[in-house]
């Protein structure tokens, strides 16, 4: 951030009084200009014992694959935004289960959260944004080939909580690479 | 928005080639600008039989009753924020118990999302935001004075669980008033 979004004046990075933390504040019109994480929303969309993941069409990680997810957008629920990247990636529909995973990524300012669902029929289709789009039983997971750490994480809980038998929310954190 | 943060020219509101969404975009340097839904993040300081308030000193809602909370800043972990919020508007040090809810308030972009928290001791004091902290018993709950309905959904959901013997995650969303 280099000017004011409100005023169009140059913007300086100082502490505002009463905070404790550097802002873009804009001396022109006394604007302070808040910067804060962004959330990521998805699913687990599940098809008797597999599940559907898509092979990403953009940057970043072109080529990999990845659970449906996308930033979630004002003016939704995270269980809107979940549906609605699912739609958009897969052209799944889905029925959402519980919240299952919320994992901060500190390092890229961001939160990464997973619904389980349920996939509704078998007529999906890559979006825009994915090369294609599959069904996956868990010896078929492309592990090497994921996205996102958070993808490989809730994928891990996943099996793991069903071969255990029970299903919780996983919240926790993925630290930066070394 | 009306003017670019990144080169100072005014902004138009337009769909960009490939979106389905009018966002900010600056036709002189071609940066588009997203605004996402905003996380606020707080728990629920428990000691013995009671629970830790903050009275507000700041608006909205000021005078009102709400467990420390407060919107989470970009490098730090939804833990992180919960923790930190509770150490600046109740000087209170907590030990961070299961993430609880997750509550989406659409109507004004927001995410609020409460830990289970044990309080480590009694030496809280109100920083700048709060005009008093205290604990309170259920009867003693001002329930007319909380501050925001994610309080008194996360308040509610907790002595339902706790009457029940179990403590689950409860994630959905509060609806526009009517």
């Amino acid at each position: 951030m280099k000017f004011c979004s409100n005023c169009g004046a140059p913007v300086a990075l100082k502490v505002p009084p009463g905070d404790n933390l550097e802002r873009h504040v804009c001396d022109a019109c006394s604007t302070i200009h808040y910067s804060n994480p962004k959330m990521v929303l998805g699913c687990i969309p599940e098809w008797e014992d597999r599940v559907l993941l898509c092979r990403r069409a953009i940057e970043p990680r072109h080529g990999k694959w990845t659970l449906p997810a996308g930033f979630m957008e004002n003016g939704e629920t995270t269980a809107e935004a979940a549906m609605r990247e699912t739609l958009e990636e897969a052209g799944a529909r889905v029925e959402l289960g519980e919240l299952y995973t919320v994992l901060s990524v500190r390092h890229v300012n961001q939160v990464h959260m997973f619904y389980r669902a349920r996939l509704l029929d078998l007529d999906f289709a890559p979006g825009t944004e994915s090369l294609e789009v599959g069904l996956f039983r868990e010896d078929e997971i492309p592990w090497p080939e994921l996205a996102f750490r958070t993808i490989s994480a809730t994928l891990r809980h996943y099996y793991e909580d069903r071969r255990g038998g029970t299903f919780r929310l996983h919240a926790g954190d993925i630290p930066p690479l070394r």
